[in-house]
């Protein structure tokens, strides 16, 4: 079905690259810091949180990336999320940086940094600095799924992905590391995500690459719909695998290798979505025929963030009146009378409103732990996916229960 | 407190009004038509929902009332909303005028219409039918608590308020009843307001009213965030009142009864967010310091609407970290370390991120049934209020266990 083969191996699968997971002790017993080494100037991209209170991490590799040409690495740490932390966070970030980029021996705008965790609190930086050197120590190819684990909050399973696929005479690999769950206070679930490749391709198409990549998979989840003041994406492609650099967007190898990417990307979000807090159903929003794409994206996110549309698929009801509700505010155009819902494969609401459906194959549909609401607006070609889940008394538990 | 004294009487209140409230059929047992009537002609303004799916009732409402100079009322059904009905819905929406208009004696431009229910099926238009003549035959001034339970859905009770104060040396009253409620499909929870005046004003003057008293109140209250295919809010002026006509913006009459208006909207909003589904707190949200009135609402309407916020009252949990956060993705500018955030009375977090409360007080606060979060963004003079409902396990409860 794809072209692509699916390896073992998370961000150290393609070559060239080095990651380490230790536990520091900023959480009482797991793993706390994380780091991500290329052995080779690796260019970057990343798409970082639009929350106004973004924490320190956010705001320093934003700007250390801003600037640098290429960079090695970012340190990673969880517990703590450094944010809502003022100038002294701005400090301890730096001072994150500071003591990777000695220990690695690369200048200081060579490694980014990001954290997860408790916000409002400053970081215990004895505990981080000692743990930073520590696990530079431990830097290993076979150290990827130890990574995954030292940047887990409130995640029930790590969650990594690689594929490998044929470039003319070249393999090329995509690898990935990611965190999310719904937002447990003071944790924010912080949507993070760690991908790298041995691509050789220009730091412009790089960008642009993720960016489709991330609102095709990212920005189309939605666990509660909220942003945290975490929330980042880093893509790094070091070149080891030796192909002719990829400087134009309209060829072959850039179809193929963005594809991949949107694999990789989609993949990890949907691992996301599956450990979301109290999920018991991974719902596959599609919508078709919308005026453009982004239209289309606009109606998967009202109905993939309803909360009405998201209980009633928890009790397997096939509520088609609340998917129609949430596509009339969502602010898409759209004819109410021309719309089409299925649930799997299962017609649910025709043209007219018309209703005609077998009931034993739809509970059978809704029975499922995936369940596909497909949409067709019937006006035009914008198509979207996004992917939910459902929400459950044990959201509930889990958000009110806490007690910072 | 207040200058405006709080009477008795809901929409039948203010002379000139009469009320019904009928069982026709629709529900199995409980009140479904409703009809309200004024004896002379009054200036009517309106708003209604932006659900691109709008129900017959309220296309045929709007169409009504954009050409007719005065009305004299509306026929409102419940148990159905009359919505996703196409055109033999409007044509059922048609009749239900035409058979309050004849029977009333009025033409067929003079009454509108409002439903409220299962959205997705046709009207038993016999039984409404019958239901409406036997409602026309029962209009009196104390059937007001019979119109306001007819017009109820998932509501657990009636929702009347009515006000009166002097006027120079007339007496003014304003009188309404709503419903309201947690979304519970395939009954959309419509909120519906109907309010009555016995004062003379101009058309113009009352619309500017309602819009103002309608983003103050309906449209700063929160129970689940979504909008119904059926929401309506009427607000009618029969001029019985015999005041000199209201005609200017800037005059102490209007000033005084802009005022009391909101002040009824107000108290049926905060009845309809009581009764949210599972609430088992009313949260009042107050954000100052903002740039303008409408970032302030945003800035409340981002809070207000927060699972996480909501899930974090019901379980007393002054976590302010998700209200920083909520604030982050709203979209109104603030800096983060400017912002002051209090419980009640008690500060939970001042500027620079300041953290110093008194627990047992805050835990104290946090035990109320109401509960007042107060946002300083200390930046202009922005101010707005909000009301929402915490979110509990028996909103899912409600939510996922009806079966269409």
């Amino acid at each position: 079905m794809h072209m692509y083969t699916e390896i073992q191996g998370g961000i150290t699968a393609p070559p060239g690259y080095l990651a380490a997971g230790i536990h520091c002790g900023i959480k009482r017993y797991k793993k706390d810091i994380a780091v991500l080494f290329s052995e080779v100037p690796a260019v970057a991209a990343a798409t970082f949180t639009t929350n106004r209170a973004a924490a320190a991490p956010v705001l320093l590799s934003r700007e250390i990336l801003n600037t640098a040409q290429s960079i090695r690495g970012i340190v990673i740490n969880s517990g703590n999320a450094n944010a809502c932390t003022g100038d002294r966070g701005m400090d301890d970030a730096r001072s994150m940086i500071q003591t990777v980029t000695e220990k690695l021996g690369v200048s200081a705008d060579q490694m980014l940094v990001s954290s997860t965790g408790i916000i409002g609190e400053y970081l215990p930086m004895d505990k981080v600095t000692t743990g930073i050197t520590e696990a530079v120590k431990t830097l290993a190819r076979d150290q990827n799924t130890a990574a995954a684990e030292a940047i887990m909050t409130t995640d029930t399973f790590t969650k990594e992905f690689a594929v490998r696929f044929r470039m003319n005479d070249t393999d090329v690999t995509i690898g990935g590391m990611a965190k999310g769950s719904g937002m447990i206070a003071p944790n924010m679930a912080t949507m993070l995500a760690f991908v790298t490749s041995d691509i050789a391709i220009s730091e412009a198409l790089l960008k642009r690459a993720l960016k489709t990549g991330v609102d095709r998979s990212f920005n189309s989840i939605s666990v509660d719909g909220e942003t945290s003041t975490n929330d980042m994406v880093l893509l790094m492609a070091n070149g080891t695998a030796n192909n002719i650099l990829i400087d134009q967007a309209n060829t072959t190898e850039f179809v193929l290798f963005s594809n991949a990417l949107e694999y990789v990307l989609t993949t990890l979000a949907k691992m996301i979505v599956v450990d979301g807090e109290g999920a018991t159903k991974l719902i596959e929003i599609e919508v078709n025929g919308a005026d453009s794409e982004l239209s289309a994206r606009a109606a998967c996110r009202a109905i993939g963030n309803s909360n009405l549309v998201k209980t009633a698929i928890h009790g397997e009801d096939p509520n088609w009146g609340r998917i129609l509700v949430a596509l009339g505010y969502s602010g898409v155009p759209f004819d109410p009378r021309e719309v089409e819902i299925y649930f799997g494969s299962v017609p649910v609401i025709g043209k007219n409103y018309t209703i005609n459906f077998n009931h034993d194959e739809l509970r059978k549909e809704l029975s499922r732990d995936q369940i596909t609401l497909t949409v067709n607006l019937n006006r035009g070609d914008g198509f979207s996916k996004f992917w939910t889940c459902d929400l459950s008394k044990e959201y509930i538990t889990i958000n009110a229960q806490y007690r910072t």
